[in-house]
Parts: structure tokens; sequence; C-alpha cells
């Protein structure tokens, strides 16, 4: 069992020496590593240290990488946040009122356009697109006016939405009425992974291990419309990954 | 909120020109119905009764319906059996013992397909491929022989398979061992649903909504390759949905 | 880690000396062991082979060892079984049916007592009473009359009962319907233990080291009414544990 | 089903007149209430505008009340809570970071204290008792040394203990670590009942029921020591409920 790391050394040209110095002293023929955008910065810097075999798997729970639909961890937060929100939905409903809750994705909205979508929320703020507040506010007031009794919004955590607290103060205000406030934070990772997580990952691994035989290097594993699709280790974190257009469109009409 | 029901009056003339009947005084355009073949025999036959617009999206925790990658309920099924052996696995690693875990399935075996290979087992049963209890039998005595301490093997419910009890009779004789039966049964079903199927039943619900609009009429509506596809009620059940060739074949490694 | 074991060679003389020997080597001062019936059994055995202090905690799912009002892992197991039923719920009540609900416990029906309260079920069969099939066919019947949809009944395993499967077929001749059979089985262990569990859990073991410094032996440490108290081995097995009156006067109401 | 309100009205002499009026219209004999210590002082206060029977059940989840030993959501909370840092845990030891995670209990630490326990916490900061941040810093740092990987810290919310923000500022500082803050807020509510609250919940609305029956009036019903206790309303504030000292002196001795 190997547990996680960030190494502050390994993002040095030392460190990059050392590391390729243990792998060609144990005579590694290759490395499969699983991580999101630091780690396929890091095997493309070990690159230029290194003649064995590299192969990166995407594994992040903010489902940012470019080059694959879903990356290994988005499914098993996304239904984590679910199940969150259900508990939080009965209190919502019994004392009929208005819930914030912020859920992970510092620069992508990933995970808060999923949960906002499953869970039937009232409006998703992500750091994609501008958030008319006021909108939101004249929809709760006049939801509430027509005995709508509670409301649930989905804010993404991080600068551009304010994040959950800051949004909850000035929508409090807007439609006068106290709005509470939910992090849900590190309860989004841990726990069992899902089928499609487990699924995923299966066929990820066994197409590296697959790869590794046949002398794959320098790319990652993505899927892509059920295809096992290669990405060279640069273009995952310089080509932008975008949000799905129709959930985006579905967001917006929420809104309205 | 409705509920589900089988109606044996709707599976005659009788029954299928009353429901007509019924649609027509109360001036409906169309109907949009979910279900599995069952549901889809209905549609199918109502036409020929009724001249509004009819449309199906598939719902089955089966996975059985052509047509589609995946009808609704599948995921939270597979999911709820993970659930299930994980609880299962604390015991067999505990007792060191053999665990035979009847997933539902009676015709199909896509659930428990995902679910022996989400879960690790160490063999799957399924209607569709026949079995050789004895390689499986040999390779428990050979994993317990190198020190493995317990094992989880996958039975689909029903007829080919023989069910988890009999095969689990079979299995303790040739292993010289009592192997544990566990039948899942209706727990696969109910509890919270997934995100995967709720996005899945937005995205078809959305998209029958549209195609109501827009005139669409006697298909079901699919995802195939994130791509929503049209099929003619007929084609859902007289062409035979495929298990996913790569998961099969994955199947038989395990069993080697 | 230490894993759980049956042993056949500590129920006779030389394995108990064996067992004394080994515990004498190593210079043991005394065994806490955890455990059922079984476990007391053995403390008590091997204390005429060994001189060293021994303390007994009691662990089990079924709560049928004298001397503690609950055992560890009890509330965990009708937990998992009730989080099972919630869904099972799900399926009756869309599909209007009778369940027959099987959960452990061949000798005792303290887990099928709580299970059928806490889950608010029709009817509970319990070893340690006879059954009146006839009422339950009949508040079935006069339930269905005046419109209840569902109804499940929880059944303990074992020979007195029948278990789930014969009373089922007993019970669909009985009122002309299928009735639906569903066998938790092993589901009910395993699991992340519930705050019930871990509090006692953590409260006997505390006092088990407190008792071995202090120089306690030959008993049972369990919970009365709040309290801690301490029971000889031979009284936790000859003593018959006696199911809540309160309870069992609920369960025959419901039956009524 | 009913919703759960609080109402500003009813605290006033005439919202209460309102209330009793409307009681006598309706020709009611008496009335059940659940709820924590705002529904004893509403029992109490329409006590003097109506002359039927007043009989108070226990519920909060903050377990606060005088005359019971847990209130009906307690247990259910807990659960909820630990749910939760099983998969916090997931994270702290894959990073090896320390967390606080701060559960609810305005002025009481009874949820603290029990999460705390029954998850294993390094330490337990509570409002009823005042703590060393310097000696849990020390511990966390020469555990550190020791090589111990993770910490998981339990702050009670509230301006005693100043919650998990302001503690994990300052004792990030004293341990030269930036410690993660998890606030469970919400999802510690909600969800289904553990066993312990239903059957808790069952006897006492059973006794409730019988006690109207006989005539009993003016009281909260409550459970110690496995009986059924009655108090005066004004005595379930008045008086202070202690937290048990079996628990606060484990807490000590983790701090340890």
């Amino acid at each position: 069992m190997l547990t996680t790391g960030r190494s502050e050394e390994f993002r040095t040209e030392q460190g990059l020496e050392k590391a390729a110095g243990v792998l060609r002293d144990e005579r590694f023929d290759g490395v499969i590593a699983i991580g999101g955008d630091g780690t396929m910065h890091g095997l493309h810097a070990l690159k230029q240290h290194w003649k064995g075999q590299l192969i990166g798997i995407p594994g992040s729970i903010d489902n940012d990488i470019y080059g694959t639909e879903y990356s290994i961890g988005f499914d098993t937060a996304v239904n984590n946040a679910l199940q969150a929100i259900d508990k939080i939905r009965d209190t919502a409903e019994s004392f009929q009122r208005v819930f914030l809750v912020e859920v992970m994705g510092r620069h992508s909205g990933a995970i808060a356009l999923h949960v906002g979508i499953a869970s039937g929320a009232s409006a998703i703020l992500i750091p994609e697109t501008p958030t008319d507040l006021k909108k939101i506010a004249q929809k709760i007031i006049s939801g509430r006016e027509a005995g709508k009794s509670s409301s649930i919004i989905i804010v993404a955590e991080g600068e551009e939405t304010g994040g959950a607290s800051v949004v909850g103060e000035k929508l409090s205000e807007m439609v006068g009425e106290k709005c509470r406030v939910s992090v849900l934070g590190y309860i989004q990772r841990g726990g069992n992974p899902t089928r499609y997580d487990r699924i995923l990952a299966t066929r990820l691994g066994v197409r590296a291990v697959e790869g590794m035989i046949a002398g794959l290097d320098g790319v990652m594993l993505g899927e892509q419309a059920c295809e096992i699709v290669e990405t060279p280790f640069e273009k995952t974190w310089s080509v932008k990954k975008e949000l799905d257009k129709w959930m985006l469109s579905l967001m917006d009409e929420l809104a309205t």
C-alpha cells in the first residue's frame, strides 16, 4: 500500500536527476503514474532525465485534465457530494430555507455542474461563467411567493465564485432571509469508490500495462466516447478542458 | 408521485383499446414511458390503437435493452451490489472463506459482469457463456495453497448459471471446503440514485420532451458513445444487446 | 491486524495444553478475549490449564450472551439490516407487494425483534415464540382490502421459524398472492461500526485493561442499565438471555 | 406529513391564547410534542392558557436536555458525523496531515465527545472545559517525530471553543504545518435514522400515548438507565445536563 505525497524536491532539476538515478539503478523499464496535472508535469520533466517508458493515467476528483472525458475519482466525489446533499435536503425541506452548498473545484466547475444538475439545484455557480446573483435572488423570491418551500444552490469553491459564505451573505440581503451555508470540503474525497470509477480505473490500468509491453511512451491514457485515447503530456495541461455544453445550457435554464 | 404497476389487462386488445380511449378522451398529445422491454412492447402495441406520439426511455436495472449503452437504474443497482460486497468481503477476509454472491440478471450477465470486475472477483458466472467449474475450483485450490485467504465469486441468478446455491454445492465438493452463499436480491433495487443514473435520466428526459415538441414518434431514446440515438420499439427487443467485449475477455482472464 | 479463526484443535485437551504452554513460554500475564459463547467456553476451559488472568468481552451480532444488555456488533448488524430494508421498502411500495425479509439469529430473535420494530414491520417471526401464520395472513388480507399497498415481515433464520422461504410459500398460499423473499445474510456483518458499538467496545476495553491491572480474573465484562457488570464464564452460556419484555409485547400487538 | 416550524407568534401571550383557542375549538384532549428546550418552554407556557394534557418527548441532535440520557436524533447525528470522518480519515492518512473537524453543539459538547471517542480522535475541544492548545500541539509534534502520519481533532462549534477555523489557525502556527479544517455542518442532520433512535422514539411514543390515556400531564418523558422517567417541563431546561464523567476522563487522557 503506497501513500500519496507531494514532493517539493521532485520539482527541482536535482530532484529529477536523483529520481532518474534510482530508476536506472533499480533497472526499471517504465513507470505508470496516476494523478492530476502536477503528475503529468512531473512525468514530462522526468522524460528529460530518464530514457524509460512513461505513461500517465488521469486521477483527479476535479475532472479538469484535458485528454479524457472523466478522470478517476470524479464519479465517487460527485456521489459523495450527492449523498451529503440528500441529507441537507431533509433539513432544507423541514425548515423551509435556502441552502448554499459549496463543492470542490477551485478552477473547474465540473463537480458543481454535475452535482447541481443531479441534485435538482435551483442554481449553480461555477468559475467558468459569470453569475447574475440578482436573477437568482429574484427566482428565490418568486418561488417563495408561489409556495416553494426550500432551495438548494450549488457553489464551486474559489475566488471566481467567491465561495458559498460570500455568496450567502450577498444573497441573504437580496432575498431578505438568512441563507444557510454548508461547505462539503474533504468529505467529497475518500469512501469506497463507485462502479464507474472502478471500471474506468481497471480499463485504463489494463491498457497502460498493455501499452507498456507494446512500447508506449510519453502519453496520458484517457477515455473519450467509450474509446481509449492517448494524449502527449504537455497537451493535458496546455489545452483547456471544456465543460459539457449540454449541461452548461441546462444550468442556464435552471437560473431562469 | 406515481407508482409502478404491471397490468395484465394492458396485454389484451380490450385493455389497449380502453387505454387509447382514455388518452383520446383526455386529449393527450403524447406519452413518454420509462421501462424495460415490457414497456417497449406495450408502447408498440398501443401504437395500433392510438394516433398520439409515443416515446420510450430505457429504465431497467438489468441493462438488457438494445438501443442504449446503459439503461436508467443499472448504475445504482451495481453500486448497491458493490456496497453489499464490500461488507461481505470484511467477513470473507476475517473467516478466510470462499463466498458465492448471487446478483440479479435472469437473462443478462450485465450486472454480474460489472459487479465482478469492479469488486475484483475471483470468477464471474453469467448466462451468456458456459462456465468450467473445474477450472474455478482448481484456481481456488492453488490460490489457497499459495496463501490466498479468501475468494469472492459472482453468479448471475437464473437457470443457465444454476444460481449461487446450486453452484455453491458443486464447488464446495470440488474444493473440499464449505463455500458460503449470499443472494443479494431486492437490495440491489431501491436507495438513492447515483450521479450516473440521475444525469442519464435528465439527459434522456430533456431529449424526450424536446422530441415530443418536434414531433418525434415511435422510438426509444438511448445513449451510445455519448450521443443520443433513436431506436424503433421492435428493435429494442428483437435485436440482442451484446455484452462489452473487453469486459468479457477480462472475465475470461480472471478465471485462468 | 489479527484475523478471526475457529480452531478445532483448541477444543481438545492437547490443544488447550499447547496454548497454555505458549502463554507460559511467552510469559503472558493475562488474556483479554472478545467473542461469543464459543469464546467464553474456550476461556473457561483454558482456566484449567493456565494460571494467568482471563477476561472476556462479549462480541456477537446475535446478542445472545447472558451478562450484558448488548454485545459488540449487534447495533452495527441491526443498522446494516435496516439500511437494506429501507431499500427493499422502495421496491415493496412501488410494486405493492408482501416481502418476507430473513435476518440472522439462528437461536435468538434479538436481531429480528429490533429490526422488526425499528422498521415498522407488519409482523415478526422469532424462534422464542410460536407464530400464528393464519393471523398474519388475515392481517395482510384485511390490510389489502383497506388499501394498504405493501407489507414487510421480518423472519429470524433457523429451524424454529422455518426461515423466510418456507414461511413465504405457506403465506403466499394463504393470502392468494406471491410473497417475495429476501435473505439478508452476510451483509449484516461487516461495514464500518456504529457509534453505539464503538463506544461500547471502548468502554468494555478500557475496563478490561483496568481490570487486568487490578487482578480481575475469570469473568466476562458486560453493560447492564449503564453499569459495567462482571459475570463468571459458565453463567454467560448456562443462563438463558431473555428478550426485552416490552419489545415482545409490542411485537404481539403488531400481529393483531 | 407535518413539517417543522419555529413560530415567533407562539412566543407571545396572544399567540399562546390563539393556539389554546384552536385546541379548545377542535376539542383536543391533549398534545404530545417532540423537540428541544424551545418546545418544552412552549409546552410550559401553553399550560397557563389551556387545560388539556401536555406531554413532551425530547428530540434534539445536541442531546442537551435534562431528564433523559439520550434525545431522539442524537445517535443518528453522531453516526452521520462518523461516516463523514471515516472518509476524511482516508484523505488524512493519504496526505499525512492534521485535520480539525467541527461538529455541531453550540452549547454542548455531547456530539463532539461521542464523535471524538468513537473515531479515535487525537484530541477533543468542547465548550464545557478549557483547552490547552499548547499540550495538543506538543502531542502532534511528538507524534510526528515518532512516525505518526496523521491526526484528527474534533472541535465543537461555538464561541467557547472558537470553532475549527480559529483553532486551526492557532494550531497551524504552533505545529509549523498547515492544519486542514472541515466543518461538517448540516450533513449531521437528515438521513435515515438509526436503530437506536427508532427504538427510543418508539418506546417514548408508546409511553406517551399510554400516559395520555392514563391522565399524565405536564412532564417530559425520557430514558435513564433503561427506565422511562418523567421530568416536569421547567426542570428540563433549568437543570444543567451533565456530560458523561467517564467519557470526559477518557477525553482528558487522549490529550496527554
